[in-house]
């Protein structure tokens, strides 16, 4: 177990290249798969840290894994040895619920089973993720990923893109919008791409005119400094919605502002406490204030295939294994663009 | 000017029976009106002592007004005099934004002109509204007013009724649903009506058994005692629409636990600030804070025909203009079951 916890954002020498997690054996649902590859999302390191309390140790973190299948259970139709697949941030769930039911596993009234940290009957009695060579899956569970796409940089669509995918879709962005994307890094430069490939006018909102002129580069049309007073009262009333992926607690009003009568913006990165809602602007204007988590699976297959047809991935730095600890230091200070990947043969 | 102020909750004692407002003359859109009753809005005390900073005196309050038509200008075809009608929080409105051209007046971009408080060129500069014999307004925002219902209960209507309508309608509340109404005032007691008349399963969330016992005379289906941690552990996750009529500011968050994943809270009481808000429960469920403002003039005659066909009307208390400045005293105790409506008989 020492070895795992070495994950952890500590300055510990990780005897890593004798890790290991017994898996458990292909059943007749299952898909085994050698992972290829695995992105390193915030949440890896609020785990690792257990920085909201829910974490079970050992943790072997990583839910954003693109592989290739070594093999599949009896049941197994949809897979064969040798597809290229994905999994997200959850590897099952009741599949009875009213969430359940209606494709929406993320919201499982019984909880899903987190990728990794989860109880399980599985050997370890808790779920293992991604920072691993290998994976067994329920089929349900498991994505198929479309053959255009780059291995590496597709392994943040699994956690970063559907974060970003699915509200987009819920709350109906189209051609004739113009979107706004809060915040650029793992989720926001994600969301300027699939804002812009659904053909809505996207706009950065940033409080850096450096990352403004990234942001171009990715897709957006414009960008709107939110430091800019000026600004920010030019572009009052014109979003059909606001994509909010700040990660951390922040004054939300301001951007309540921007939103046109009848439009909401969503939040997708900071799970805390914000410290103040105006109310007015939220009346005066039937305003909304949402959260969203993930997607659920038949919505994961879609954005997989939505970025086939767009050719869309994540930007990424593609890293070994060992510089796993120096990552999660870069990645606190937001000195990546814009997710880093494990390189799974480096393990 | 000094007798108008006089309505100001002030102790001063006011020469009411010679008060009267110059109206403008009845021009070919206009609808003369003889004011039967004006319900005594909780805003027209914050309007009265400027509490939202918003104020132009001499203010003549009232927007939940109802009377008779006694003249009609050349262009109306729809009023004649005689006929019962109705007027509400505003007189008029752009009739050309996004917000008027899709029936939302209520969110006019150019601003709708309050019944009362709003600059015009009509005699006096302002608007004067319904704490008065008589008012001129235009066709367009005149609504009718079913012959089955009683004049001075239906007055509370024009506010309170399609403050509470509007977003039950908005959210699409229907028989299979649990919806909760927090907070029984003026606006809560029209929530419970409604949600009831609308088939749904109508939960009264109060701090107030008292209250939850009312509610029930006025046809919730059950309470929840906001209080009792027990009680709202078990109704956790189980609301698919909650209206939140708190007229002041409060912790919204045990609140935003009730409701199921994808649903929304919608305020329309508190204007202002609420001093936290956690994301968490929002984004593991989809769920939405919103605002809603009263309605537009569609909606609002489409609430006063749904009363007239359910048979609902306020509950109210009738006083005389005489008592106004000691009603405000009571209505800031919520001392009053559930609306004082002025019978302008007494002015």
């Amino acid at each position: 177990m020492t070895q795992v916890k070495a994950f952890a954002a500590k300055e510990q020498a990780a005897p890593l290249n004798d890790f290991d997690i017994e898996r458990r054996a292909v059943g007749p649902d299952d898909v085994r798969i050698d992972i290829a590859f695995c992105g390193v999302c915030h949440s890896d390191l609020h785990m690792v840290n257990n920085d909201w309390g829910i974490s079970a140790y050992p943790i072997v973190p990583g839910h954003e894994i693109i592989g290739h299948v070594t093999g599949v259970g009896a049941n197994v139709e949809s897979f064969k040895e040798g597809d290229r697949v994905g999994v997200g941030c959850f590897v099952d769930s009741c599949r009875t619920c009213e969430a359940c039911k209606v494709d929406l596993e993320q919201y499982c009234l019984n909880g899903f089973k987190m990728t990794y940290g989860s109880e399980t009957d599985d050997p370890g009695g808790l779920t293992f993720g991604g920072y691993s060579k290998k994976i067994v899956v329920d089929q349900n569970y498991v994505i198929r990923v479309p053959d255009n796409l780059d291995m590496a940089s597709s392994a943040p669509l699994a956690c970063a893109g559907i974060t970003t995918y699915s509200p987009l879709k819920h709350w109906n962005v189209r051609p004739d919008q113009t979107v706004g994307i809060v915040g650029l890094g793992g989720l926001g430069h994600m969301g300027v791409k699939f804002a812009h490939a659904m053909g809505a006018r996207t706009i950065m909102v940033t409080t850096s005119s450096e990352k403004g002129e990234d942001a171009k580069a990715l897709g957006a049309d414009d960008v709107l400094l939110s430091t800019d007073a000026e600004q920010m009262a030019e572009w009052a009333g014109k979003f059909d919605f606001l994509l909010n992926t700040i990660p951390v607690s922040h004054d939300i009003n301001p951007y309540i502002n921007l939103l046109k009568f009848d439009s909401t913006m969503c939040i997708v990165g900071a799970i805390g406490e914000f410290k103040s809602l105006q109310s007015p602007q939220m009346v005066f204007g039937r305003r909304a204030i949402a959260g969203s988590l993930i997607g659920g699976i038949k919505e994961t297959q879609e954005m997989f295939d939505f970025c086939g047809e767009h050719n869309i991935t994540s930007d990424v730095e593609v890293i070994s294994m060992q510089s796993i600890n120096e990552s999660y230091k870069r990645m606190q200070k937001s000195d990546v663009k814009y997710r880093f990947v494990i390189d799974l043969k480096t393990l």
